[in-house]
């Protein structure tokens, strides 16, 4: 029962940090809107920065699962694709923390050691898959443009949201952000492909770009 | 006289901003550094949002000159290089907009109107570029390769210092983000070359690449 009670805070807790951004939420917020008194909330929460740590570790734990590398073969584009969709479906899911990214990680020292961590497993799994396309020879780049090009794709991935954000997107924008945040990803590998992949993701792109 | 000292307000103010952030830096401070009073920055500005905006008003008219495109001729790729300097440089100058750029502007209506201003203009101008790149033939690409590498551009542009700082970028690390910043755009553009441009380019990023 307490243990529920716990799993509500942390659910709630999401909820409301997505829809109104997470300074603008307090403990006593979270309590209202679960209609539970606060001290009920105290008792599974020293305080909200606790609560952020909690939700951020539910986060770290569903991206870690994003980032895993098919073992024992060479990755293929099916393996791209759906790896972009289950990132970017956990940022999305999170996104309170990726529209403000650099404020949130700057007013907490562990979020942001652990969010390092998440960048450059992130990393690591890019150079990975790119370099597995290249074994397989349905991409041909050097190494520097590997390098480059999986540091490219960190970057376009971890802003797009603040990206959207400063571009004036509304904040009840989802799906077509999303999707149009993939095909932006696939385009900066889409060159280096063999021609035959190149121009089947230039079809499928039709279908994800606005 | 009373000129002179708005301008060294001005002055003094960005590198504080650099130095500390901008939130961190409050009008007494600023007084303080120039050893003036309080009420004599006062009768140059209103509060510090006066100040912030000022700044940015210089900001903008040195963006605005940097987003120059050639006119009547179409652009080489010598043309890019200088561009993207004059772009990383200003944004350097200005780093600390850009470091933390969605908080600032979702404290300032009227900086995130000019401020979409700015991205839309760099937008054309991205553009404008590549495709004139592409009537020069210096590079080949569909439109829609096009117009996502220069939203691509744009987005790494922007969020390349947000970026070093949440990958744990020292504060004072300066000229080599820099040329790296410039060398991951180039990146963006150079697999759409012609084989003669992509090497040559590729020689030249070996002085960019850390």
């Amino acid at each position: 029962m307490a243990s529920q009670t716990r799993e509500r805070i942390l659910d709630t807790s999401l909820a409301m940090f997505n829809a109104q951004g997470e300074p603008n939420v307090t403990t006593n917020h979270i309590a209202d809107e679960l209609e539970i008194s606060p001290g009920n909330l105290y008792y599974h929460f020293r305080n909200k920065e606790d609560i952020v740590e909690q939700v951020f570790t539910r986060y770290e734990a569903r991206m870690d699962d994003a980032l895993l590398v098919p073992e024992g073969r060479l990755p293929n584009l099916e393996d791209v694709w759906m790896q972009l969709h289950l990132v970017f479906e956990c940022m999305w899911d999170y996104r309170f923390l990726y529209r403000d990214l650099v404020d949130i990680l700057s007013r907490n020292r562990k979020l942001k050691q652990h969010f390092s961590r998440i960048l450059n497993r992130a990393s690591s799994s890019a150079s990975e898959v790119l370099k597995g396309l290249a074994q397989a020879e349905i991409l041909r780049a050097t190494q520097d443009e590997i390098r480059a090009t999986a540091e490219n794709v960190l970057l376009v991935t971890t802003f797009w949201l603040s990206y959207n954000t400063v571009r004036g997107a509304r904040p009840d924008a989802s799906q077509e952000d999303l999707t149009h945040g993939i095909y932006q990803v696939m385009l900066l590998i889409a060159p280096f492909l063999r021609e035959a992949e190149r121009m089947h993701l230039n079809t499928l792109a039709q279908a994800y770009r606005r």
